[in-house]
């Protein structure tokens, strides 16, 4: 099952053969909110994994560059960090549609790519590199299986990100660089049916908060 | 006593005569919070009165920018915004240090050019524009009586946007954009010996509540 | 008549009283190309103009912004740039409308502000600050004329920066930060009917060496 | 001859069968200079083989950006785009240093990151995305070989694209957001034992006419 995070009982007799020097930190039993689920064991040994990838889901101003920005600064590895507005900047200008009220529209070549694009960022975190990504599952369940089926065999951490509609709308005009309306139109539909490790909520919290949130599960 | 707001009994007899078309709206008898002070009636009779530029002071990442895109959201006239960064901008980029631990430096020249462009911005308000000036009072109070001087026989809003040291320090790490360290010295000292018609404080607050809080003080 | 440079026969004995320091060099008699005009004497004295303001005034993706930065760091003094994207970024994002096909449109509202920023700029090069301004005259002869009465009485050196429109085009693409279409709707029709003092094209002539051009004519 | 790809006498009378399904494609017998390289193969026959990506060497401000957003609209296939500078974009702020004169510094990480990086673009390519890569070779030779063998198995186009130091220069100083002196540091020295398939040379050529330069070797 993918994303699974079966239990260990003996893990603390395992030893930890981390790369970069990192302190042996052992894993949290980790229990998502009621609805979420527990990932897969990717160590040879139980309890000796480390999260190679780290996946932030959330709508249009719900924080989500903020909090990567804050866990590159507190996380003691070097992390790389990519969003599908990496991927929108790597496209040609016109494979996005975006409409006066918000709504994000895509055809089949910018799926095709996003493809590419997803098997690359996967391959680059089998490659060694610690990889932030900073997602918008617009496609519902459909967006995650993607992205879960191109990260099989890695440890990933889920992570949702939210915020209050209205709170993200009103954030959306004070940054004055997004189209009115996405925010408060993706705030909850991009979370509807997705399952997460780790849930923070960026109404009342900062983002170094959250990212200190997410640090603290990260192995 | 620069900017002190004098209280008038018989505001609601008199007529307003403001261009622009604007609905006459009648002067709240502005009382700002404990310790602060009442700006000086720049109207022809007392109670004609239309704001003529807000000022907010604040230290970086304290929200400035963010409170300013919601006023001009939320404002009901089209309202022109400049910063202290419009004027950086502005220069030939030799003409401001920034050092690593994040102060800022300027020269004579800088100071020459900056004089003249705070009479350029009063002009634009006097010749009608509603101007939003979005500033740091790294000189203390002389920043504050340049501007007031420049400003005189205009109705301004003084604001001063507070956050709380750390918190603006995270901001910092989440923009990304800034030098680290900026933020956390400049939190407490923009603000020593500045007189505001209100204060806002974004630790708790967000931009458009801030927006909307000043708002209200706009006639 | 604004804008036209009056003869001096005995130039040469007059001192010049510029701040800044400059060395005092001679104004060249301007002549510009046929149809071109010359501009009024500002200086007390014949012969002892310093030029206060620079107006660049080409089409999009003409190379103007380029251009500004090359004049500031060639002309000896620090000059303060400021151009109709300034004025753009400072307004309510809903001021201005730009279409698919890269027509721009205005309201009233734009036009009033717009004349309180011209004063404005107009102020801070009378309060002895050097300006370069960055323009696209969309409006024609009017738009020119509006900065003429503005500026009345300062020492003004009119550019045209030409680039042939196919060209002009190109590089649109090729920045990809503009509307497709905008550069070749533009690159004929601001130059109609407007006088210069001096043109630059910048079809084949790099941006640093129309600054050059530029400067030379800079007393 | 540096570059030349051989002709193929046959190769009118071999379908083609690009875009889309791409098929497995033979390496090609590509003699590049001394000491350099034979590029992959791709078709089953000769002639038949698709560009999957185009590396762009040069330094800072010849000019690859641009021709990278020009090929991207010429080309009848979308690419998708990539560049050092969005791997320096996807890093923590602190992995890369620059001197005051330019000099760009890296460590061990940054190098670690890179190689994973380089894995991952390559992995794109794979999996059917073709790939622009907007490179600068500071490492010389060392740096193209990394390239090579990440994308062995490929078809690549290598671009040379080469900028006359001074007029790099100028233009390091008309875009305003580069630290000076990287131009004319890198406008020779990035060059320095590369071979290429082609070389565009932006000092008297136009982005876009050294885009369809290319075009016309990409198949």
């Amino acid at each position: 099952m993918p994303g699974t995070r079966t239990s260990c009982a003996n893990s603390s007799t395992v030893p930890l053969g981390c790369d970069g020097g990192r302190p042996a930190t052992w894993r949290r039993t980790a229990r998502g909110p009621p609805g979420s689920f527990r990932s897969s064991m990717n160590g040879k040994y139980c309890g000796a994994v480390m999260t190679q990838v780290i996946v932030l889901n959330g709508g249009s101003s719900s924080g989500k560059s903020g909090i990567v920005r804050c866990l590159q600064a507190v996380l003691p590895d070097p992390w790389l960090a990519f969003g599908v507005d990496t991927l929108v900047e790597a496209m040609p200008s016109s494979m996005i549609e975006i409409t006066p009220g918000g709504e994000v529209n895509v055809g089949p070549e910018f799926r095709r790519l996003e493809a590419a694009w997803t098997e690359g960022i996967a391959a680059m975190a089998r490659a060694g590199a610690r990889v932030i990504i900073d997602e918008v599952f617009l496609g519902g369940p459909a967006s995650q299986e993607r992205w879960q089926k191109a990260l099989g065999g890695l440890d990933v951490l889920w992570v949702g990100v939210r915020c209050d509609s209205e709170v993200a709308a009103g954030r959306e005009v004070a940054r004055g660089d997004r189209v009115t309306g996405m925010a408060a139109l993706q705030a909850e539909a991009v979370h509807q049916g997705i399952f997460y490790d780790l849930e923070v909520d960026t109404t009342h919290a900062e983002s170094m908060a959250c990212a200190r949130t997410i640090a603290d599960r990260v192995t």
